[in-house]
């Protein structure tokens, strides 16, 4: 916890990126962690964080949290950010009635509250006035339900960013893993695999390791059916899409191998064969990450015009309300939006 | 290695269950790892091992391994077995010509070789000449062009055994997975999710473990879709048929749980929360097993009239002929289908 009279003194310094924190949906998890990422000394130490929620909900959180000798600074323009250790700068939207949420409901009001935070963070960093969005969890119930179309936030970012290429990312150890499609129903992926969905999300991979690590990284391909298809025998989306796609990022300099059997490729990951998986749909990348880093890993969506990362879990409603949430993914998930950002 | 001249004198006792072990395909390193597999103590001690192969092959698979001082008793008739140290008995099907195979290739030849030891192992079991079946790797595109038409073992071993309930099994530490569907294209597995199949794989799960370990099983059953399908926004497999299966198992005293999200149900049977998991596809159980198990896990195929047990693993064609094949899977197969005959 954060000392109150020496940290006022402690200024955070003015060169680190401001990186605007959503709160996530009110009645989750999402308000505790942020308050207790920002009163944590990797995070001060990093980045400015700007705190994109409701005051009101914030305090309950730190009650939540006992985290004590530190103030809220609530405020309607991050120019009026004082970034001193001891304060929690809130850009407040004054947007929830603490007596329409209960800790873990899943409720119309929440939910319309959190796309609010996104659709605010996302103007500010279109405007930089902060340099990265690092997302706190929402209920895709509650936003459906608050009339937002959405799957999750990867689709509203790419909305109102205007983007066309981007994808899913996590960045982990010992390595990273991207995904060709995201949220869709098991029974829908095989008709969005293409050699142009695949040479992309191969393209953003090199990309955005490129980017994060200064060198070039060995990309592993998966396949999309056990064994990779096995020749044929269990599904041709290797031959038809797959394997031309990593034939032709190979002629554009890409160190892509595939495609490898899903249930192979993870251990050859796991072993520093690859730096990044390219994996075909959610589960066949998430189910290998959380098992080796859950809680650890960092959700990043890659080709928007912002930085963004996220938490890797949810909303956590079993547990909300009661002080019991692990902050560790939102505060790597800042960390590394500050390195990008750096 | 055995020593020969001392084992000759050890008869392996005449209560333990014979196991016939299929050589696989001889183009792999199936040959090579039974070799040292059945010169292994472990195997020795819990079982009377049989290889039901080529002697020609098997003689070649010694020299490579580098085995010494070990015997090959070429039978035609289990009866003729001597089981003694010092020996590895082959019921010698005399199938192959090692002229027209070369170690890491596919071939006509190798694929109905191949599949002929595994229908005399299931002959063998059906007429209670063995107690069960261990099988090394085959390569399914080689018994394709042999002209059978068999995505694996599994779907000889039903046709042969006339089965109709079944499903893959593995074992493992520190939990198994059942598969509802096994060999199929990605496209093809949301068809074949229904409440019938699904219970039945529960009921299996449930079967297999109780008789194993003698008590009642946690089970955990996986959701199809990213999330479990999130209350039907990314799917409705959930709702229509792998809910009401569940409710129909715990109806029947079964103590099943799920459908619970596809990349945290490992993570919860990681921590034993589960003793079993049933996974609705290959990759979503084998991508977890693997990575936490690799050529650790046994494969059984649950619901026949006979035992059957199998390697992890294929016939690993980039290493065969090389002598540096891991009999380690192979060992914990034949462990498993000893202790299930038992």
């Amino acid at each position: 916890m954060a000392a109150k009279d020496k940290s006022r003194t402690d200024t955070l310094v003015r060169d680190k990126p401001i990186i605007g924190i959503t709160m996530g949906d009110p009645a989750g998890i999402g308000p505790e962690i942020a308050v207790k990422a920002l009163v944590n000394d990797e995070v001060l130490s990093i980045c400015r964080p700007l705190l994109i929620g409701d005051a009101g909900v914030i305090r309950e959180a730190l009650k939540q949290a006992k985290i004590d000798g530190v103030e809220i600074n609530s405020i309607a323009d991050p120019k009026d950010a004082m970034f001193n250790r001891g304060f929690i700068d809130v850009l407040d939207l004054k947007n929830v009635d603490l007596t329409k949420i209960k800790p873990g409901q899943i409720s119309t009001h929440a939910g319309k509250a959190a796309v609010e935070y996104i659709k605010k963070a996302v103007d500010l960093a279109l405007a930089k006035k902060i340099q990265a969005i690092t997302t706190g969890p929402i209920n895709k119930k509650a936003i459906n339900q608050a009339g937002f179309k959405f799957r999750g936030h990867t689709e509203m970012l790419v909305k109102w960013t205007h983007t066309k290429d981007y994808a899913m990312m996590f960045i982990s150890e010992p390595f990273w893993v991207i995904l060709a499609t995201t949220h869709r129903p098991l029974k829908d992926v095989p008709r969005y695999m293409s050699k142009k969905r695949i040479l992309r999300t191969i393209k953003l991979a090199h990309q955005a390791v490129l980017g994060y690590r200064k060198k070039k990284p060995k990309i592993g391909v998966a396949g999309l059916n056990p064994h990779a298809g096995e020749s044929g025998l269990f599904g041709k989306e290797e031959i038809k899409h797959i394997k031309p796609a990593v034939e032709e990022a190979k002629k554009l300099g890409i160190n892509a191998v595939g495609p490898i059997s899903p249930d192979a490729i993870f251990n050859l990951a796991n072993a520093r064969v690859f730096d990044i998986v390219v994996a075909m749909y959610h589960d066949q990348g998430l189910i290998p990450l959380k098992l080796l880093a859950f809680n650890k890993s960092v959700n990043v969506t890659v080709g928007l015009p912002i930085i963004r990362t996220s938490v890797d879990h949810g909303t956590g409603f079993d547990i909300a309300g009661k002080g019991w949430a692990n902050p560790r993914s939102l505060i790597e998930a800042i960390k590394v939006a500050a390195n990008f950002a750096k």
